[in-house]
């Protein structure tokens, strides 16, 4: 409801009907833009408990707690940041159009990334086993939306 | 205290002695991209709320609460996306220097941001003359960290 609320009030503000079709493209390359940012900064979070996965970093439980937090809160803004079909629009983007024809089921593998970063904020008080185990359902999450979702490298 | 472990961390998992010049390089590019995304996210819930505070929109008590919310979310970031001083590297960015010689200063009006945020999230119930004051309050947090920091366009 309040993703579509955030569409309605985007499509609304940047779009009427004397907004010439350049406002249309630069709207998109904005839309873009913020996914992509978004998830830039699920990188950032997801970055320094892989080093300790890996460890390549000592193991710090309240590092992995806080941005296993932050990657919950970032990715329950997937589905509003995925609002705004852009697949008429000439982008350089790996988001594949079918997000925007099966849109339950793109924000429902988001909202899965999100329990499994907060089980994972929930494991870094038990130690290293409970976070590679809780880490590796996160990051099978989502892998799931990534397969199904973008483009494949 | 987080913020401090997280740079850490990040500066562990990302530089050791037999990382080439070129890699700090990417971790800087990397970083510039991450806290880019992120004040793009900002302008992504911001936007909606400004259109009706401007009346080009109709007013929304819940999506001027939910998106203020996530600017109080996004804005709690701020931190740790800048945790990285980057001064050393040549990149375009419109992140003054003196962010990373006013740390405190500057993680404060981050804060500042997110407080009005909040405020303006609790505005949202009362009305558009409410959500008129909190928006320009949260407006002005906005603006006194970017009067310091931030390149004057």
């Amino acid at each position: 409801m309040k993703h579509c609320l955030i569409a309605i009030a985007t499509c609304l503000l940047l779009s009427t009907a004397a907004v010439p079709v350049a406002a249309d493209e630069e709207r998109a390359t904005a839309t873009l833009e913020s996914r992509q940012g978004l998830l830039r900064m699920v990188r950032f979070y997801f970055g320094p408990v892989l080093g300790m996965v890996r460890q390549q970093i000592p193991f710090d439980a309240e590092v992995v707690s806080y941005n296993a937090e932050k990657i919950a809160e970032l990715s329950a803004m997937i589905p509003d940041a995925f609002a705004l079909d852009t697949t008429e629009y000439d982008l350089t983007t790996e988001a594949l159009d079918n997000i925007w024809s099966n849109t339950d089921d793109f924000n429902a593998k988001a909202a899965a990334v999100g329990e499994k970063a907060t089980a994972l904020a929930a494991a870094a008080a038990e130690g290293p086993a409970a976070v590679q185990a809780a880490f590796g359902a996160m990051g099978g999450a989502c892998k799931a939306c990534h397969d199904e979702y973008r483009v494949q490298n």
